[in-house]
């Protein structure tokens, strides 16, 4: 295919991104090319500064452009409660709730063999020095209502058992919004199970 | 949401993308943050690069790296013929058949009232020049088969006619791996009209 080298360059570029084949980056890489040249350098700047300015919290191992984060430095958070979560979007998530006042912790995973992943390479040690360390009542553990992150939380749960503390799971059942008549049945039987009186 | 400032800024340029909405925006931004350092700076470098290097063929406006394509240096490709296309991204798809080895012309968009896009806003005048200057034999007119493009393929089989020269339109009817029962009524009257015998 006949093109000149820096589109070819740009178009190789979006097509590493995750769900981007061909035709998008094609389509994408013509974009740039119509954008005032001001944006496409704010662009390629904010990629540059991502990788530059952006560290691991030291507490948490939430991103944060200082050694500690926002969260972990704010004063109004309650210091009681740690919510353990796979990645940084599932903190996105958690936040976007407004609902939960209390601390994270980012494990940058969850146990799964079939990937090779093992409790060795999550986050695991920190977090058990932030128990012994903190005055913490309560862990819950937010790990995916999946396999890998029903294992995580199991393993994590028997491990945290001997520290004294609280330790919950985020509730599974019907979404809001679903259909009783549409949802499979494991999330049927969760959901019967974890009924409460009203 | 929180979030720090450097991939709030990332985020905000992916959602500038075509198709990309919040949620895929983030995750490629996410992504970058895995990616190699060496890899994410590459990716910048193309974006600036594409804006810097990349110029319009004077010829055929064509985009290029040169101030002459190049396809229209090309001195194996057969000057007689010139094939007229809305953008560039409609030459890399008439190069990905390999059929044709002429030259192109770039409109630079299809006459369309409802954009407010008149002939005169299209690369018509350096189509003109080239054909009374060239020893042009032939004008492919290959717009695309919708109501703009047949207008400005219309526009211009008149305009060109005085020249002398063959002024011919790309086929309509069915894409091949088609099927008859799900074509609709206006491709497969022209499938009808432009039947050849065998």
């Amino acid at each position: 295919m006949y093109l000149p080298e820096p589109i070819v360059n740009l178009i190789d570029g979006f097509q590493r991104l995750p769900g981007i084949g061909a035709k998008t980056a094609q389509r994408l890489a013509f974009t740039i090319l119509k954008m005032d040249d001001e944006d496409v350098a704010d662009f390629a700047q904010a990629l540059i500064q991502v990788k530059r300015d952006l560290k691991i919290c030291t507490v948490c191992q939430n991103i944060s452009d200082q050694d500690i984060c926002d969260i972990c430095q704010d004063k109004s958070r309650d210091t009681s409660i740690i919510c353990v979560i796979q990645e940084t979007k599932d903190l996105i998530a958690m936040e976007r709730t407004r609902e939960f006042n209390g601390l994270y912790h980012v494990l940058g995973g969850a146990i799964s063999p079939i990937e090779g992943i093992g409790p060795e390479q999550l986050k695991i040690p920190s977090l058990l020095e932030r128990l012994s360390d903190e005055k913490v009542k309560e862990l819950i553990l937010a790990t995916n209502p999946n396999m890998e992150g029903e294992a995580t939380a199991m393993y994590l749960s028997r491990l945290v058992k001997p520290f004294g503390i609280k330790v919950t799971r985020i509730a599974h059942g019907l979404p809001v919004g679903g259909d009783l008549e549409y949802a499979d049945e494991v999330t049927l039987t969760k959901a019967l199970e974890g009924r409460r009186e009203v």
